[in-house]
């Protein structure tokens, strides 16, 4: 923390560049802003800054940049990897995008919206919905993470299978560079090969090379029929099988097939109100599967059929169709609530990892084994978006089991699961980045050619160290 | 050229680093590979380099990067901006990957393979579909175009519409960097956010920052159904209205939508054996439009009800539905052999453009008044990927005018569009990349903040400028 005449004279600098309303330094504002969604990181800042427009960014970047000042950028604070934490030194600012939160421009011809990068991801997908168009970003931190934030971080989603990542659905960006450069690249073209792809270098680089202030989004059809199935199996392997039938006969309207183990049902039916067991039974493994599509096709008698051909197989167990939208929402609602109901079971250590899709049952079977034999203390909680690899390989406390030796053991289990997924040529970090919290294994898993090439791009755009530091790299 | 003594001894080494029968020297072995696809480009160079492997390719970049000797890659050379020309000097080295052409890898079940740089994309297409998988990337010269130049420029195609461009379909890329290191990221994970995309960066930098030497690529289920139209139109505002019909009642489904004016069905008919007109009568425009799908969806009932809707709206003047696949393939060769008959037809200035969708249509109005009042001497063939904004405005010599004073014209003519595409927010460069034929196009368009970060990545990663010296920067 610099002395007070200092800060006063920084912060009165600050405030003549983007207004006094702009710069907060009181510490009741400040507190939100200094602390992550996960309660892992505690920081410091200098002030919290609110620029009203893409001007004002520049103008705080540049002047960051002479100051030799770091600026963490930061969205709707909900990201799980520490990434819009200032560090503890209280030397940064932190620079809050929710003011620039306007819908710019919906083109409903043109299938694309321009949205601002402080505007709330619900807010986008609602906009969308107005002009009779889809935004198919979706995850449980929708109403009040930022489109700025899912596009610094790359975000995934339920919706991967389908549409991609957060990087797949971006047409254009406006971005300030470390030096205070505008790039302002808000075209909506589907079709443009001029020169290296900025746009997919910046999206997912967690502020480090830039604050992205606005983006071009792709817009959809609207969905105008779906069909929603809670699925029980016996094993991973049929999932997969399953998945593959899926996508060879539904054409493209697979966009959701998320993996449910036993406990999941147990630990949200046990916590959170108004969720139920879709069975009467119990089963090892479920699959929460959606098809959607903007035309009229008979969605739900494809996936009936495919689920009655799948069980004289014996591949699925047992099945049950959402006959309205108050068991589809109930379906919904007990995948999403996994991560509410495993905070109320009690501390759990947390990997987003992902496999190739084909090789998720051995993953599984394997890492499971690990966790059986070497934490009697913890209990696996394993679900996620199998239809894209991605897995939540959570190890939670046991019930009644002491927290501080379970804790203690973080790193030991964390190296044990990063380096099976290394056998597996699979990722550590599948859709929630590296932030802060990540960024050792990325220097350990991370190949030397790799990360030689991203200091050196790091460098070059950003020579002062300026953009977010301490995180990534 | 250096003198036969250093050239003797620069050949030497290079044939020891990689083995005498990788590296070429005889001018006749030479020719094909200093001059371009449209021969606008005539070359030199120390030798044509022949390498069998990622490692041969490493040691022959890491020995350049030490030399100070420019290094040209070059695939099946069919590209039309001259980026894979060495320039006059004979300073530098050609380096074909056309040795490193195996399918390393079909992964069925994980809708993956893995191809080296020198796979040509129609066996690329072919291994897939013998695994009952489709890799979508089509374009006209997929017999002879191999899959690392079109991953090298970002290749766009028949069916970027529904699939993307090159860039779209990579999962994972193994390249060699400047300084002669092997980047291998083959994974082949839907997922993965750790750190920044070096993948995208890479792909459509047109080896200007490394040799991508394979790729992981996605494949889809092998579609088992289709539907396919021959559709005239008054004019191009009526293609854009059924286009954002066709998205929102087909699903997913639609996957060309190419534009084709009437001069296209004159020069093909005229010039190319067994095309013939799908009308009885004239129309001023048509579309040939294709659905196709994995799954058993009737599209032909779909799209014949879609297009007599149209018809009652007087958005279609006439349509020819493909009731067998020589009707289709019929379809397809009238519009693919479209540059063919160009060519027979004359010189021609051409213009690979695109602009956002839904402005298609008022662009091509502007930009046709404009031909028309200051090129007498010219006729429009304007034709091209309407689904995703991109034409190929080409503008060819009148019959019966003499060449030159047309040629003569080309930079003002060029002008004169490119201005006009920056008005409505298009790009100069839709799919054919920037080349050496386009540079100082990018100087001319590019932001100043686009381009100072474009030349701080090309410095930071290729610091002695060896990697394909003079083009795209």
């Amino acid at each position: 923390m610099p002395d007070p005449a200092r800060h006063a004279a920084l912060c009165g600098q600050l405030r003549s560049l983007i207004g006094a309303d702009s710069v907060l330094t009181d510490s009741a504002d400040l507190a939100p802003a200094l602390v992550d969604h996960r309660k892992l990181y505690q920081g410091q800042a200098l002030a919290l800054l609110l620029p009203h427009d893409v001007e004002a960014v520049s103008r705080v970047i540049g002047w960051c940049n002479q100051q030799r000042i770091g600026v963490v950028p930061q969205g709707g604070n909900t990201g799980y990897c520490g990434g819009a934490t200032p560090d503890e030194s209280g030397d940064q600012l932190v620079l809050s995008l929710r003011r620039l939160n306007r819908i710019r421009a919906v083109d409903a011809e043109n299938f694309s919206m321009t949205a601002e990068a402080g505007c709330i991801l619900a807010n986008v997908q609602q906009a969308a919905d107005h002009a009779d168009r889809f935004f198919p970003l979706s995850l449980g931190s929708e109403g009040s993470c930022q489109i700025g934030g899912n596009l610094a971080t790359n975000a995934g989603g339920l919706n991967v299978v389908r549409y991609g990542m957060t990087r797949d659905l971006v047409l254009g960006i406006e971005a300030v560079l470390p030096d205070g450069q505008i790039l302002s690249n808000l075209k909506s073209l589907r079709k443009d090969n001029t020169g290296y792809n900025l746009k997919s270098l910046l999206v997912g680089s967690e502020g480090t090379l830039g604050v992205i202030t606005a983006a071009t989004l792709k817009l959809w059809p609207r969905m105008r029929s779906s069909a929603t199935a809670f699925i029980a199996i016996t094993e991973p392997a049929a999932a997969i099988a399953l998945l593959a039938r899926l996508r060879a006969t539904t054409g493209e309207s697979l966009s959701s097939f998320e993996l449910i183990p036993r406990i999941g049902i147990d630990l949200t039916t046990r916590y959170i109100d108004g969720v139920s067991d879709p069975f009467a039974q119990r089963y090892a493994w479920y699959l929460l599967c959606e098809l959607t599509s903007a035309g009229s096709e008979p969605l739900q008698d494809h996936l009936q059929q495919l689920l009655a051909d799948a069980a004289e197989r014996s591949e699925v167990l047992d099945a049950a169709l959402a006959t309205s939208e108050r068991v589809r929402a109930a379906f919904w609602k007990l995948r999403e609530t996994i991560p509410e109901a495993q905070r109320h079971f009690g501390p759990s250590l947390k990997h987003d990892v992902s496999v190739p899709v084909a090789s998720l049952p051995r993953f599984i079977h394997e890492a499971s084994e690990w966790v059986r034999e070497h934490v009697p203390d913890g209990v696996l909680v394993c679900y996620g978006h199998a239809g894209d690899g991605n897995l939540h390989f959570n190890v939670n406390r046991a019930e009644g089991a002491p927290s501080e030796p379970f804790l203690a053991r973080e790193s030991q289990i964390k190296r044990a699961i990063h380096d099976l997924i290394a056998r597996y040529d699979g990722s550590f970090s599948a859709e929630h980045g590296i932030g802060r919290f990540k960024r050792e294994e990325l220097q350990r898993y991370a190949s030397p050619a790799a990360l030689s090439a991203m200091r050196a791009i790091k460098h070059a755009l950003d020579p002062n160290g300026i953009m977010n530091p301490g995180k990534l790299l």
